[in-house]
C-alpha cells in the first residue's frame, strides 16, 4: 500500500470515534449485583462526559503552558493561547449546565443504587486534580478532604505525576513570567507611578469631596463614608511601595510577583492601546477560567444538596459542605482578579508620551499615514 | 466471598468508568499518518460526547415506549415518563450548547485534518437515526441523503436493527395509542364537539366584530383582514368532520389519528384539570422534544456554515443544505402541535357537567370536602 | 360610542406599550453635567429593566400569596401556582444571564459617570426589598448594611409598605400553612413515622455494613468514617421528637413548623403518588426560586468585584462583600431544602396500606377500572 | 448653588431611574374594558423590555456607524466598536432567552385578552424597523407584509426617520466602505491571487484523490462525489474574476462589493496576523449579529406557533409564517458568511514575503527582539 492511500485510507464514522469500545463501557453495578437501577446509567454517562471534557481542558492547558513556558512568547502565540484558553470557558459552561441533566434523577433514585458505588467518589478524579495542579492551586491552600492529602486517593505512579505537575510549569507560573516580561514595563524617562499616584489621589479626593458636599447624607453617614472611603487607600499602598507588597506576599494574601502585578495594572489601564488588546483579552479569559469552576464548584454543592442533603457522600466526605467551601477558596487567579480594585477613570489615565504611544500602536497604521 | 461482600465491594471512580478505556480511544487520525493536528483531539472529544448522549437519549426513550406499550398505562408511570423524556429535553439542550465548544475551532484549522477524516461523517452516526426512527420519523419523510437511502451507509446488521425498530412501537405510535384509549373522551350525554363548535363561533364573531367596527382601519385593510379571519374556519373543519380529517391524512398533510387529535385538544382545553395536569404536560414535553431537535439541526447548520462554508461535507452531502432542511422537515409531533390553532379563550370553554368535573378531580379531595 | 367599540376600539403598539414615556426617561446625568458618556445609557437602562421583572416578580408572587392566603386551597389553584412561580423562575434567570449584558462596560468607563449617580444605589431599590419580605425573609436574619436598617434608605410610606407587607402573609407563612393544613398527614391506623425510623434505620445499617466490610479502606479510614455516619443520626433526631424540633426552632437553627416539616417530608417521599405531583413540584419550584435568588446576589457580586473590585460602592456599602455574604444568608425556603437529607431508597419506603394509597390516586382511574 | 454642587449633588436610585414613571406606564386594556386579565401585565412588561432593549442597540449601532463613517478609522476604534457590537450580541441572546418568559403564558390565557389589543402588533415596533434598517436590510429583500410596504403602519414623520436612515449610512455600508479602504489589499510585487488559486487548485486536487483512491466507496459514489467537488470550483470563480464577481451582484446574488470581498478573504486567511486580529473579529461579530436575529426570528415564530397555532395574528398578519419566511431572509451580512466557502487549509497559505509580515506584525515586538 503506496504512502499516499495510507494517508488518506477510507474510515467509518464508527471506527474513527471507537464507539464499539466507547459504548460498551457503561456497566451497571446495580445490574451486576443483581438489583438494576433504571438511573445508573445516568450516572455513568454524565461522570464519563465529565472525564472527556477534563481530558480536552488538560490538552488546551497544556499547549497554552508550554507555548507560555519559553522566554520569548511569540505574538502570534497569544491569539492562539486565548483562542485555546476560551474553548476551556465554553466547556466550562457547558460542565455547569450540564448539572441540570444530573438533577433530572430524583435523590429517592440516586439513594437506589448509591450504596453499590461505595467508596467510589468523585473526589478520586485523577483528571481533576490534574487541571488544578496544572492551573497552579497551591498544596497549602487545599481544603483537606477528611483531613487526608488530596493525593491520597490515588496510586502511587499516579501521585507522582501530580508532583511532577505540581514542581513544573503551571499557568499561574507561566502567566506571571510572562508578564514579569512584558517589553512596556520600561517607560525609560516616563515616570508612570507618579502620575499613576496623582490620578488615584484625585479619583479618591473627588469622591471625598462628593460625600462632604451631599446635602443628602447626615453628618454621621459622611463621617462613616469617609472613614470607609480612607480605607481604600491601603489597597493602593502595595503598588507604590515594593517592600510592603512584598510584606503581603510573605503573609499569603497575595502571590503574584510585584513586577507582574504592576504589568497586570497597566495593561488593564492601557487595554485601548492595540498592542495591550490581545494580552489584555488573556487576563481576562484566565479570571474568566477561575470564576467559572468557582460556578462549577457551587452548582456542584446544590446539586449535592438537593441529592443527599447533608448525608455523608460516597467517597465518605461531607460533600456539601467541601465543595461549598473549596468553591471560593480553590480561585488561583485572585490576585488578577484584584486588580478592578486599582483602576481609575479613563479620563483621568496619565497620558503616554509620543514615543511610548508610537511603541504600543501598531507600525504599519503609523506608516500608512 | 459472601454474597454481601460482592454486593457491597469496593470500587473505585476509575474502574467505575473504565476511564483506563475511556480516555484511551482518542485516537488521532493526523497522528497516525504523521502530521498531528492539535484539534483533532476537540473534534473527536465533542463527537464521543454527542454519542454517550445519544445512548442516553435511546435508554430513556426506549423505557418510555415500553411504558406506553401495553393496553393500559399506569397512572402513575406518566410521572415517571415525563421525568425521563424531560430528562431528554434537558439532554438535547446540552446538545445545542455543545455546538459552541466546537465553534471555538477555526475552519482552518478544521481544514487541516479535515481530509484525513474522509469519508467518515455525522451522517454515518446509527445511534442518531435509530432516535430518529424510535420517535417515528417515516421514511417517505426523510430527505435523501445524496439521494441514496439513510440506512446505506450502515452495515447490515445495523439496518436490520433499523428496520425492527421502525416495525415496532415507536414513540408516535405509543402515543397516539395512548390518546385514542383515554378514557375521558367518553362524555356520556355531554356533547362537546357541538358546545366546542359554538365556542369557536363565538371567538371568531368577536374577531370579525372588531374588525369591522374598527375606526383604525382602512375599508381595504378590513376586507383583507376579514377574508384572512374566514381562512381560519378550515382548520377546525377537521375537528367538527372525521371524513375530512381522514381525507387530510390520507393526503399527508396530517398523521394522528381523528380519535387522537381530538383527545389531544381536549387535554389542550381542559389541561387545569388535576387528572389532566400530567397528560397536558406530556403533550407539551413531546413537542419540547420535537422543537429542540429542529433547533439542533439549525445550529449544527450554521455550524457547518462557519466551518466548510458551502463545501462538500466529508461524507459528500451537501453538508449545510441537508442539515438546514431537515431542520424544519424532520419533526414528528407537528400534529400535537398545530392543536395550538384550536384553542379558544378559558371564559369560552364549555362548562364541564358536574359527574365529568368529579371523574376529572381527585377523588381524594372530593372526599375530604 | 357604544360601550362594544369602547372595549374594542383600535389600539397601536407605540401607545399601548406607552413607548412615547418608556424610551423618554433615560436621562444621563453625566449629559446633566455636561460630560457625557456613551455607557451611561446601559447602565440605566440595565437597571430599569431589572425594575420592570422586579415588577412582575411582585405581581406573580402577590397572586400566589393570595391563592394559598385562604384556609382551604382549591386543587386546581395550585396548578396555576405553580405556574405563576415558575414564571418567576424564568424570570430569574433572565436577570442572571443579563449580567453578562453589564459586564460588557468595562470598569475604566464606568469610573467615567460613576461618581455622578453618587449616592445613588441598587439597595435603594424599593421592589426588591419588597419581593425579599414578600418572600419571607426574616427582619433578624438580615445582613445589616453599614450598620443601618435596610429600609433606611426609603421615605416613611415605603417604609410603612414594607412593614405592612412583613406583618402579612409572605410566601413563607402561607406555604406553611399550607402544608400544615394537608389532609394526608392523618393516615388512620398506618403509623407512618415508626415505619419510616425503621428504614432509616436499615438506610444506616447498609452504610455501616458497607463500611465495615471494606477490603479497600484502611481501619483507620473505617472508624473515622463510621463516625461521621453516626454523626448523620442527628438529622433524623428532629422528625422523631416534636420537642427537639421545636427545640432547634428556638434555637433559631430550623423556621419551619414540625407538622409542615413531616408534610413537606412526606410528600418528597411520596411523590410517585398522583395526588401529590403537583404539591412536590409547588415545593421544588420554591427551592428553585430561592437557589436562583442566592445565584443571583452571587453573580451580582462577581460582577461588582469585576466593576470596581473592593472599591467603595456608589451606596456606600463594601457593595462586594455585602453580596458575597447575602447570597447564602438570604435563603428563605432553607428548610425545604434540607428534605433531602431525610431521604431514603424508593425501596425502602414504607409500603401505604391500600386505603391510603385510593384515597392518594385519582378517583376516575380507580373507577375506570 | 455652585457649579461643583450641581455636578455632584446627590440623586436616588429611583428618581436616577424615573421608577415612578417606569413603574406606571404597564396599562392594562382589559382592566380599561372591565375584565381584568392576570396575564396581560407579563405581555406589557415582556414588549417594554424588548423595546429598552432595542433602545439599547439602537445606541450602541449609531455609536459604531458614526465611528466607521469616516474615511479613516482610527485603529483604536476598531477595539471600540467590537466592545459595542459584542453588547449587541449579549442584548440579543437575552432577547432569545426572553422568549421562555413569555411561553410561560399559557395560550388560552393570551386569548383572554388578545381581541383586546387589536390591531396592536410587535410588526409596528418602529424600533426594530429601524434597527433593521440600520443594519442595512434592503427595502427590495423586505418580505411584505399583508402586502403592504413594512413602513405603513407608522405616521409620516416615523416614515421620513426611516428613509432617512435607509438613505445614509448603514452597518453594512461603513463596513464595505472599510473593508474597501484596508490598506493590507495592497501587496506590492506579491501576486496573492495566483498563489491563492494554487492553494485551491491544491486543495480540491487532494480531495479528489481522496475520493478516487478511496476502498470503500462504489464506483457510482466516486462519481457522483467527483461530481459535486468540481460544482464547488464555481465557488471561488468569482473571486479569480472581478467581472463575475459583478454580474453576480447585478444578479442580485451577492451584494458585498469586490474589493470589500477580497479584504474580507485576506482578513479570514490571514487572521493570525496581530493586525488582524481586531478586522476579524469585528467580522465575526457581525456574522453573529447576523445570526442572532436569524434565531431571533426563528424562536419568535415558535412562540406564535404555541400561542395562536395558525391563527392570524392581532396586527392582521400570518404570523408564524411571517416570522419563520424573515428568519433566514432577512440576513444583511450573509457575504460575509460564505467567506467561509473559500478558506483553505492553514497550511496551504500562500506564505507572506517578509516586508508584507513586518507591516502585519506590531512594530513594538519587531523592534523589541
Amino acid at each position: 500500500m503506496s504512502k499516499h492511500q495510507s494517508k488518506y485510507s477510507t474510515i467509518h464514522y464508527e471506527s474513527y470515534l471507537k464507539l464499539q469500545e466507547l459504548l460498551s463501557i457503561q456497566n451497571l453495578r446495580s445490574e451486576a449485583v443483581g438489583d438494576p437501577a433504571h438511573e445508573e446509567t445516568l450516572f455513568i454517562i454524565v461522570h464519563q462526559v465529565y472525564e472527556l471534557w477534563f481530558k480536552q481542558v488538560i490538552h488546551e492547558m497544556t499547549s497554552v503552558i508550554n507555548m507560555f513556558s519559553s522566554d520569548s512568547v511569540d505574538e502570534k502565540n497569544i491569539g492562539t493561547a486565548i483562542g485555546r484558553l476560551d474553548r476551556i470557558v465554553q466547556i466550562q459552561k457547558l460542565l455547569i449546565e450540564q448539572i441540570r441533566v444530573m438533577e433530572t434523577m430524583t435523590p429517592m433514585d440516586f439513594l437506589e443504587f448509591r450504596n453499590y458505588l461505595f467508596p467510589a467518589s468523585g473526589f478520586q478524579s485523577f483528571q481533576f486534580r490534574q487541571i488544578e495542579v496544572m492551573m497552579g492551586l497551591q498544596e497549602d491552600k487545599r481544603l483537606t478532604y477528611n483531613n487526608y492529602h488530596y493525593a491520597s486517593v490515588f496510586d502511587d505512579k499516579k501521585k507522582a505525576i501530580l508532583e511532577a505537575t505540581q514542581a513544573g510549569n503551571t499557568l499561574f507560573g507561566v502567566i506571571e513570567g510572562w508578564l514579569e516580561r512584558t517589553p512596556f514595563l520600561n517607560f525609560g524617562e516616563f515616570d508612570f507611578l507618579s502620575q499613576y499616584r496623582d490620578a488615584v489621589s484625585k479619583m479618591l479626593k473627588t469622591e471625598s469631596t462628593a460625600i462632604s458636599d451631599s446635602t443628602y447624607l447626615s453628618e454621621t453617614e459622611k463621617e462613616q463614608r469617609l472613614k470607609m472611603l480612607a480605607g481604600t487607600d491601603s489597597y493602593f499602598d502595595n503598588v507604590f511601595d515594593e517592600d510592603k507588597h512584598k510584606a503581603e506576599q510573605e503573609a499569603g494574601h497575595l502571590r503574584l510577583s510585584y513586577k507582574a502585578t504592576i504589568a497586570a495594572l497597566l495593561i488593564n489601564l492601557y487595554r485601548d492601546e492595540p498592542i495591550l488588546h490581545n494580552p489584555f483579552r488573556m487576563l481576562m479569559t484566565l479570571i474568566d477560567i477561575d470564576e467559572l469552576f468557582t460556578m462549577w464548584r457551587y452548582r456542584h454543592a446544590q446539586m449535592v444538596m438537593r441529592m443527599l442533603g447533608r448525608k455523608m457522600g460516597t467517597g465518605g466526605s461531607s460533600g456539601f459542605d467541601y465543595l461549598q467551601a473549596t468553591a471560593s477558596k480553590h480561585q488561583v487567579f485572585r490576585d488578577l482578579h484584584n486588580i478592578s480594585t486599582l483602576l481609575i477613570p479613563r479620563s483621568d489615565l496619565p497620558v503616554l508620551p509620543d514615543n511610548i504611544k508610537k511603541e504600543l500602536g501598531f507600525y504599519f497604521s503609523e506608516q500608512s499615514k
